[in-house]
């Protein structure tokens, strides 16, 4: 028998969540039963989506139950398997993230290959972020080359691979970001042609400047004074991939004031959640993966060491300001 | 040589127009020249995409020009001809409103049928504002029969029809208005199964109950807390027609709180402007004609009479409260 830590959501937060909102519980793990394995995860993933799963009412996906594990992205090892599709010692991608081990259906995990990709980026690049990034850019944004794209959050996980593939797309790609040194990373790392630290401009002026022939794709995912901002500088018939309005999960506050731009300019605005498109995966993985092998597009993650540290990780994340490329704990 | 009456534009207003913005001044009307017609018309739109005109910003159309006429659809009855396309006596609609006589190129006017419904109806149910609804509602709503549309300032010019069409769609369809007497307009008149006047309600509670299975299709026309309570009420996968914002047009307001619904549900918020649909007016006129001629569609037109009282009547229209239906000036 294993024993394992795993978070436990207490009470439902309103606002921002306050560590006391959740606990770490140790728990027996149960040997595997027929077509299951037993996996110890190496690193969980923390995202902004986990914010919403908080709440009580279902959007797309169940609440976390009060007095239960999370959930979240994890990779870990196979010690021991009941299955024929996954052996022993296999790294696999499962949801069973927020606890040091876990017994999976092995039909939901995933095996990843872990010489491709340290384990870490398998939760970033070439796991959910990634996979966000690539349908976002090309199924939702649907750009052109020579387009502009703005990405906001233009460091984290999601936006650095937004950018680096418009880029490969002959597309102009402005990005935003909350520090200097972030602006340096994606303009001289990651290939942007322009790049602002938001605390420091009028994001509307400022994209005045960076996309001089206006912006055609804005990849959305902070809300609030981006989302106004962007609406000023889109072009007519331009695209809003909403991935998402991280500025809005914890307090509510007023949407921008010129979303009527959205009809003269006759925008779409297309909200999405990247698992209604477990049919572009394969591509994904392809495209992706092609491109990290031959060393063609750069990956970020920032880790946080230890289970007791993952719930400060993601309210660290909510923040913003503590990260650059994929946030995630070391188990 | 006829002489015609037109209203300029004398100065750009900030926030609600004011009367001394504007000016009727006297013209004198040259002599149609070789393809060009004289037209007499009989009555003008007044429409709140007017108020966006006013602005020194183009988007999707020119602003109007300041100390010249002001544009708009009219319809009225040729007096001369030089065109062979056009004679002498036909009833046309132009873009030559906020005059009581124009010349035109004959290939700028459609011809119109004043057999088919009185001339107001040109302006609301057969011409700009049906059009706009049946490409609003087919085009960028797609709705499936069995979807709930929720559709606001539904007893105006584009929402009492936008409703009658998804009604024979097969949809449910509520409404909301801003009188009692236009929610039994709307309800006893038009066939919406609800309507509510929002002033007496908490427009995310009443649809709660007007809308028990949620919203699929919000058709925008008044943005605000009307958006706010239709993000509120869509289901995953729906659709936000974004036509129009009026609350917005002369004091911009915040945005509602909760747009990163969008994400959540998956929304599509698509603007459109109608004459970028030109290739659907034939079919908008054979199907939306062909329910008039079946007595199968209503429409209500408020007629303000006089060249006079045209500003004042925009300015009530932007208000709201002041008309039922299709707002046109006779001349």
């Amino acid at each position: 028998m294993v024993i394992s830590r795993e978070w436990h959501l207490l009470a439902r937060p309103r606002g921002w969540p306050k560590p006391e909102d959740f606990a770490l519980v140790e728990r027996d793990v149960p040997d595997p039963g027929d077509g299951e394995i037993l996996v110890r995860n190496h690193y969980m993933s923390v995202d902004p989506y986990m914010r919403g799963r908080m709440n009580a009412q279902r959007t797309y996906a169940a609440p976390y139950e009060i007095g239960k594990a999370m959930y979240g992205e994890a990779v870990g090892e196979v010690v021991a398997s009941r299955s024929d599709r996954i052996a022993q010692g296999a790294f696999v991608r499962t949801m069973a993230g927020w606890r040091e081990a876990a017994v999976c259906r092995a039909d939901t995990a995933e095996v990843i290959d872990p010489e491709l990709a340290p384990l870490p980026a398998h939760l970033g690049v070439l796991g959910m972020p990634g996979w966000t990034a690539y349908v976002g850019l090309y199924d939702i944004g649907q750009p052109e080359p020579g387009e502009t794209v703005f990405v906001s959050a233009a460091s984290g996980a999601v936006g650095s691979i937004v950018g680096q593939l418009a880029k490969t797309h002959g597309c102009r790609v402005v990005g935003s970001v909350g520090s200097a040194a972030k602006v340096r990373y994606i303009t001289e790392e990651l290939g942007f042609d322009a790049g602002c630290d938001y605390h420091d401009v009028d994001l509307t002026e400022w994209l005045g400047e960076a996309a001089p022939d206006g912006v055609d794709i804005y990849f959305e995912n902070v809300g609030g004074d981006h989302l106004q901002a962007a609406l000023n500088a889109m072009n007519s018939f331009g695209r809003i991939v909403a991935c998402g309005m991280i500025s809005g999960y914890n307090e509510p506050r007023p949407g921008p004031s010129n979303l009527h731009s959205i009809v003269a300019k006759r925008l779409r605005v297309q909200g999405f959640i990247v698992r209604d498109h477990a049919d572009r995966k394969p591509a994904f993985l392809e495209h992706v993966g092609g491109m990290l092998r031959a060393g063609k597009i750069r990956h970020t993650e920032t880790v946080v060491d230890g289970i007791d540290n993952a719930v400060q990780a993601l309210l660290q994340l909510l923040e913003g300001g503590h990260h650059t490329g994929k946030m995630v704990v070391s188990l």
